[in-house]
């Protein structure tokens, strides 16, 4: 079967990462096409696909005939100007997380989706695609370890950019752990409510956090999450998951162990592209290979919907303080 | 200098284990009285205290000439009439935790210790006695991980009688987080608020836990304690430090590991008592030792009466959901 | 650039996880031919090889015009005769371990491969892209934790299949550490000497193992290697690098650490295909690499003679008990 | 029961500890007598010994009538004058290993112990009392993992001092192993044999180290020995055991984990004295417990002798390079 012809639209970091991840590691696919404005950015992501063509609108690249698949990793406000055509035009995508910034925008998506007939759109939530979340995902369905009862997770960031504001504590980061508590759980998350810990002074002026942010879901189970991204030492994404006869840990920092200076240990992960960089390889490989069978190997645009709904919620609970309930549409059969 | 000779109150589960305690580890000490009404658990004691004399009230022990300081090991709610005359005595005291269960009773003991001019009583908090509670206790205040923003805390046992309720959920378990998060921090918990998990249904049915209680500090740091008193695989006490550059984690299970049939590690702690079997050990010996310069080295009657402060606010936090202030009465200048 | 046509030769336990491998995980790559005198095996392989035909033997696979890389999966016996008509062809080759059985056969390949102009063959041993195993070799080359002194390594496997021999102890297993060592201390290894713990009576009849090998290096590092092939609780490679200030440990196990049952800990590997399961992907992604580019990027058919020629030394000295000097025929100036 | 008055002989840097052990930690005894030809060391040591008084033999103390037992804690060569008047006086004696510097001087004691009819000595290999030990011996005992083939051990030591010799890379510090392994196997080592590694030049010039030292046991366990003195970052010392089908190891490094600059891991022992505090207290208390019982609780003078035979043989080996068998009398019935 030959390489499927993928379009990454957006060549910044991310996309700039999926196309050197594309050419050097996985097997089936190739890039064809990046579309990206600016023109620095492209020339740079062209230089690691060979063959692939510069294109400044994914319409072009389209009309140009070389595209069977997209992957978009611009950011998030500009999904849907790429999904809407990408729908229309009837071809699979994996779309960066979030799916869209607002729920209102999500559902504008799930209906032109459904207008295809077909699911095309897979959502980038790639921790689904660790090795160690699955094992627990695993660990809760078997029921060896009795009812899950409870989650407490630590998201933690070495430092963000000055543009980083304390919206995107929800947005952008607490939107990994909205997924992953419904793909462990298998229920939705119906409040959220958030509390302040002390503020890190080495965090941006603006930005106030660490937050501890309290996802409650259907099932009654609470997942605790802190949310810390001026943590200075590292990256680091920890799970505890609290079971009726059990606690699991998934996270633990790995790798050689050095015992100098009177001091054991480790070197902790920089940053996300090391912590999960086996989960996007394999959440890219698994999504080329599902394409080829026509189908979808992952978060679905519902899946997408639901985790833009409680981030909107998460965003009230922030400034309010106050327990949030989240409100969803109605569940389309289309994606039962 | 002779052994100090200590008449122990209650010859209970944690006084029994004091009287072995003393007879058997503890240098400079040795236990010259059993208080307590019931004979047959008398008897059993005395067995591990060569030489103590068996004495149904207090009053007596302290009449017969043979008692130089008292450590009280009742139920809380005996504490007060036992405190009394131990203070009217004049003698040194270590009284278990709580130091008593409500906070107007710890007002009583104060005023009636500052009646004495000088602090005879220490309280059993033995967590301050952990040799990583206090290489935490030195990290923070040395500052090198900078400020201490948050602690996330677990508190787990297999499992608890038939007759442990609701409420010492907060004024037996969490009563030990309490302390230490102020021993920790420096600062007093200014308010409480409880949140639940789902049910573990292998709790006593009269029980409804796991909780997770949020202890707000004057400092601004958040303390998220998981309390769990069923969680059947052992027990676990485990604190994790948020700092502005660091994470500090402590209570990991260690020992021997062993890799067998397809998995790798080690055995969990049973109870308390092999967790903080060093502590308890610690603990006693440093209060003999002070007691014997006429000192106390350990939590007084006022971080007694603090803990049982906060613990009233948790109790009544654990049944509205709500956040409750804690209110304190002003220190005394006696125990600045 | 189109995708390298390799022809697997070989589809038994190995080959058939490299035609997967292949297919399914490695950019750029594709399995054109399987080289398989078995059908029942050739069609199981093919079944994951779209697009393949299947030879049976290499020359009809060359003579055919798709093959323009091989890789060699064959038993060790099988080597010989396949690479001398892949290095008459002119075509690069990945050579499973071990190069030849015999120090005599990779002296012959070695000529071949001169009398070809250019380095043809990658040898596969595939530790050498397992992380760990590169962050150590950087950490003794950066030299921060001063010179390196000795090697303490364990190979553990579960179990063997009957037709395993005390030779394969040597020449299937250890030589992965006589490899390894050299690759770490850049010192070739001059002495072999084999000791015998006790028996392990779960072996099979025949076997004499657990042996405790030492390998002595041309530096002066002295590497201890464990190797035991009837641990039963899984599989296990370990080292640990003896510092003049530090002590680095690699191989430890890890994944979700699972408290239950009054025990903590991990699930072990089960075999090389989990534990090297990144090093083998990584070695074949880089070799293909390598190879559009006209190189190697890996061990070479020289790190394959001398490490036959240190296993050759090794099976003397498993017999004699004695100390064994290792014999090296000249470094021809091709493979500086 | 009234406090053992002990006589604690030689106030060095082991005499001293074991003094303020005795006198902060230890139940039922006290320092009565310091045996001490140094005055400043005596005084200083009197400190931390209330009441107890300086003598400048032990024919002294024991004429002053105080002393019920007695520690020794002197250099090895000058154990046998103070045992023997010990023994005739016919008081119990703990010994700091080794018993002697040579069998033939450990012989001596042998019989002069018997003449008295008696068990009086224990000889303080305080690994015994360490926690991991015991439950590594129990685990072989226990036959749970099939039975015993080997032990992997390092001894780590920061850094020595110029004083320390080759030859005490076997007496002072590999003696520890042997006895540790015949106390694991409960079967003596037959034969001693000393590998070099590469040279530490962060070692003293005249010490030729770390060492590779192999201990042949009866049962024909092997137990592999890294000895290293120079190892700059801290004290470690550990045991990995091969069963048939376990692996079991103890030793490792515990304590508070630290997330920083980049890096995690925690504190290294900085001496045996953290690394085996609560053994020696261990010891000690048990001692004084079985004392007063009349009996010995620990390794006995046999033990001593044994260990002192085979490091005679160990030195041999050290200097030849070759397996030296060890030769040792035969046991008398007393010793039984």
């Amino acid at each position: 079967m030959p390489d499927l012809n993928i379009a990454v639209v957006g060549a910044g970091l991310m996309g700039a990462d999926h196309v050197i991840r594309i050419t050097e590691r996985i097997a089936g696919a190739r890039v064809s096409a990046i579309v990206e404005p600016d023109e620095g950015r492209a020339q740079a992501a062209l230089a690691h696909a060979p063959g692939a063509v510069h294109f400044t609108t994914l319409d072009d690249a389209l009309a140009a005939g070389v595209v069977e698949a997209v992957l978009i990793a611009t950011p998030g406000q500009f999904h849907e100007p790429v999904l809407l055509p990408a729908l229309a035009a009837g071809i699979p995508i994996l779309c960066e997380k979030p799916l869209t910034p607002t729920p209102e925008a999500s559902l504008r998506i799930l209906e032109a989706e459904q207008a295809t007939g077909k699911k095309l759109i897979q959502v980038g939530f790639m921790r689904r695609f660790d090795t160690e979340y699955m094992e627990l995902r695993e660990l809760i369905a078997g029921g060896t370890a009795g009812e899950l009862l409870a989650l407490n997770c630590a998201h933690r960031n070495g430092t963000v950019p000055d543009s980083y504001t304390n919206t995107m504590l929800i947005e952008d980061s607490v939107v990994h752990e909205i997924d992953v508590v419904r793909y462990l759980t298998d229920s939705p998350i119906v409040a959220i409510e958030v509390k302040h810990g002390k503020r890190n002074t080495l965090s941006p002026d603006h930005l106030n956090e660490p937050i501890f942010v309290l996802l409650y879901t259907e099932s009654g189970v609470l997942a605790n999450v802190e949310m810390n991204v001026s943590v200075q030492f590292g990256y680091q994404v920890k799970t505890e998951a609290v079971f009726q006869k059990a606690i699991a840990e998934i996270g633990r920092t790995t790798g050689m162990t050095l015992w100098q200076d009177g001091r054991y240990g480790g070197v902790e992960n920089a940053s996300f592209k090391t912590r999960f960089a086996a989960a996007y390889d394999s959440q890219i490989q698994r999504w080329v290979n599902a394409t080829k069978r026509g189908e979808i190997d992952g978060p679905s645009a519902w899946d997408g919907y639901l985790a833009s709904a409680a981030c909107a919620a998460g965003v009230t609970a922030l400034t309010t303080g106050e327990r949030v309930d989240v409100v969803y549409a109605e569940r389309p059969a289309f994606y039962n």
